[in-house]
């Protein structure tokens, strides 16, 4: 999909497996050729200059109109995902209605309008010894983004998701690149998109939706100049891939906003899990099941200090792991990838395996399992960090509050860290919990990672290999910020002032003048 | 200087050559070896955590003392910067006020307290389907930060500049790697740093500042995983470099924010060349050869139209530049690069030289020189947009509006875009304007790009290859964003929330609270 125009120039077509159905579904998804590439990226570079000028209520319906458009396909939408997702109705149906909130939120976001972050220094034409120029600016989109969808949310990650919604909103064209795991899904719900861009009057080429599931064709996409910036949400090793690419295989890079690899660690300090422990392993064994494991908040990583009540915790929690009956994974590679991590991550020195559920990998279904290992194996051994995505968990033990201190300081970043512990000793481990804020995105306390809000505080990043970059979130009002960039006009005519940065403040947003947060004129 | 230590373990001394003299000056300046670069680095990072605990008013304080220490330097300061940079004392002396008013705007910007970008998220406990967690979230320092100081400006963007100011503010220890074309006025400045930082009772490791001429150690630096951020202002060459090896070879890559390379082109609309081209002439010299060029905003293009105006605009400017007199150069590299620099472009097909004044490289001054050519020749070929640092300009004549837009067109990203027009073609024109606005971190409208202001609204950045990070400033108040990412606290006890996130909101800053921009309590 070029555009509002459709091609199917190549002879690769792909079709979508269901791992319910174990067959493949109808359909035929035409894999994109180099040409196809190109008009797209074409029109996405000719739509931009259209397509910013539109003003913030305009992209605001057209964003609320997605999600209308979406809504609109009805139950065929939750049917078709749910066959090539292997995910229940429900988590569906709630994933949709998450999905149109954050276009809402950024429709609002729109309209409120102080996410341009208008800044303005009003002249000083007698300052001594040289006089100031009127400087003003404010954030303006990038230009087109390309976004590579998710497979383990099929709307929120993926086709219209948080990556699409935020580059929309911010002013740039977006180009998808599909996730084949469910491909069906994904063209239901561009075709929703282009509905949206024809209703609204959007230009043609706001939008493009390519397939593909050749390196070479994507690498093509990757370096194109047209594109300004990447949205990426999936595997280390992809993610790392295009992180290369795009910052030194094109003739310019451009910024990559890719979440990655999280094992999200959760620290039980020893108080609480003496008060609480099987309440404690009863939540976070409903956090490592969720979903069959398959969120990248997912905790695949507990740390406790030895003692006895971590010795009832452990049994409960190993107690609930065996009991989980295996279910649907998202697709074969997931699955796939899932029992090849987990085997490595049993054979490496020093992991027991606690409790383990039979192997369903042919029925494409994700059994749980659980490990355990000491502090000194995991702070030696890396291999212990790879993230296993999917219904697994690694407890290790430390001996004292030293060791637990060197096991969190040899973490790598994280999307999420959680401590669960009372009052006094967060208090008391506040040197392992600042180390542990300081290796995460977002830090919870008494809670589990999975569930990740979409609202205005949310961080849904952190460092390195959580995401490529770590001063953003990639959920929440402030993703749209990844994908703009400031620019100060310098004694502009006030008639050449864009509406944010005149004098008269006609949008009521929220300015800094002269360093003064202000929604007074200037 | 290894935090508050010195050391000479390496037997690789530098000294500083001054091309005023032409001769060596006093010092030796010891390269440091590969153990010292892992004491810095292991100093910055134990530095870390206490650094950042240091409330935003002691922050404050240190970046005043460092302000005060350079000052009770004296004039010494300013006589070996003038030996060393060739740069005459009343500039270098405003540079120095320049520099004490940026670590004073960083002091402000801490005092004031809202630059954390505060969000509160408050709970919603009744929500259905799911209740909300309480989410909080403000930015949080990076950690230690690696600068690599400027040639051009020995003050503003050297050892104490803003990179250093605004890194330091963030609340990160910074380690600097000395320009060598000032290393007497580098120690001298570091120096006051470190004094300031005893002082103000920093922690050990806060700085630290390492000289090197040799790429090997120098990319050791870049590759130490302790550094977790990296600020640059110097070549396209090496600022590529270090991009590449920070994305490509370091376990964890890092955030580079490098300003490199920038021709600062300049549109001149033809009825207010009419009316005054030789004030306009005159003030286009005049920022050319500020300076001898070196600057990095400096106008390296001039586009115009073909006609009558244009020609005795072409005429006054280069009886201008060739009444110029050679004026000294930083140092030798910079001298040695322009000439080759000015010859390569010389030898481009259809460049003409208009005006060039004797070459006074054996006496390391440049000698201004001013070029044109036609605007297919400048589309058709990239390497007229080589940057040439120092007193060079090159016109670009197009024969109509269609081939000035295609030209404008052709650009890279540039630091600066300058209009110079009357308000009427401003709008006639305003498809290239719009075009030069999207290749450029900050718009002039009639003046000239040299000359950038400290304070909140500037832009000194731009798309690539003018910076390698598009969404940021090296310059004004919102360069210590480059230097922080967002944590959000989920859930956390109010006793353990930083005074940016309470409920009370004691320090009185801007917040945005369930949505809304606010200094009230939560």
């Amino acid at each position: 999909m070029i555009g509002f125009s459709e091609s199917r120039e190549g002879q690769n077509n792909l079709k979508a497996f269901s791992p319910v159905t174990k067959e493949d579904l109808t359909g035929e998804f035409a894999a994109a050729t180099l040409s196809e590439i190109k008009a797209a990226t074409t029109k996405a570079a000719q739509a931009f200059p259209l397509y910013r000028k539109k003003t913030a209520e305009e992209r605001a319906v057209f964003l609320e109109t997605i999600g209308e458009e979406i809504m609109a396909i009805g139950d065929e939408l939750i049917q078709r995902a749910m066959l090539e997702s292997g995910l229940p109705e429900a988590r569906l149906t709630g994933e949709r209605g998450r999905t149109i909130g954050q276009l809402k939120l950024f429709a609002d976001v729109l309209r409120e309008g102080s996410w341009v972050e208008a800044v303005i220094d009003t002249a000083l034409p007698d300052r001594k010894p040289l006089p100031r120029s009127d400087l003003r600016k404010m954030l303006v989109p990038l230009g087109p983004v390309l976004v590579f969808g998710a497979s383990n949310f099929p709307f929120a990650f993926s086709t219209a998701g948080g990556d699409t919604a935020s580059a929309l909103a911010a002013g740039n064209p977006v180009i998808v690149k599909a996730h084949e795991g469910h491909l069906g899904t994904n063209e239901l719900v561009a075709g929703a998109i282009k509905r949206a861009a024809k209703k609204t009057n959007m230009p043609d080429g706001v939008f493009s939706f390519v397939i593909s599931n050749d390196v070479e064709t994507i690498q093509h996409l990757v370096k194109d100049e047209a594109i300004k910036a990447i949205g990426f949400t999936g595997s280390y090793k992809a993610g790392t891939a295009i992180l290369t690419t795009a910052s030194t295989e094109r003739k310019t890079p451009v910024p990559v906003y890719a979440e990655m690899s999280s094992i999200n660690p959760v620290l039980l300090l020893p108080k609480k899990l003496q008060q609480d422990s099987d309440v404690i392993a009863a939540r976070l064994a409903g956090s490592i099941l969720l979903g069959t494991g398959q969120f990248c908040t997912n905790p695949g990583l507990i740390f406790l200090i030895k003692n006895e009540s971590a010795e009832i915790f452990t049994t409960k929690l190993t107690e609930l792991i065996s009991e989980a009956a295996p279910a649907s994974m998202l697709n074969k590679g997931v699955c796939r990838n899932y029992y090849a991590g987990r085997q490595l991550l049993q054979q490496q020195e020093g992991v027991r395996t606690l409790a383990t559920v039979e192997d369903s990998s042919s029925d494409y279904k994700g059994s749980a399992v659980l490990f355990e290992t000491d502090a000194a194996d995991f702070i030696a051994n890396e291999n212990l960090q790879a993230e296993v995505f999917g219904p697994s968990s690694l407890i290790v033990k430390c001996n004292n509050e030293e060791e637990l201190l060197n096991a969190v300081g040899a973490l790598h970043g994280q999307l999420t860290g959680t401590v669960i512990g009372l009052n006094e000793e967060i208090e008391t481990f506040s040197a392992a919990i600042d180390i542990l804020r300081s290796k995460a995105g977002r830090l919870l306390y008494n809670g589990v990672p999975t569930g990740v809000e979409v609202c205005h505080a949310m961080v849904h990043g952190g460092p390195y290999p959580a995401t490529t970059n770590p001063g953003s979130t990639s959920v929440g009002a402030d993703a749209i910020k990844r994908f703009a960039r400031p620019v100060c006009l310098q004694d502009c005519p006030p008639e050449f002032l864009p509406a944010e940065l005149k004098d008269e403040n006609i949008s009521n947003i929220m300015r800094k003048i002269n360093g003064q947060y202000t929604r007074a004129n200037s």
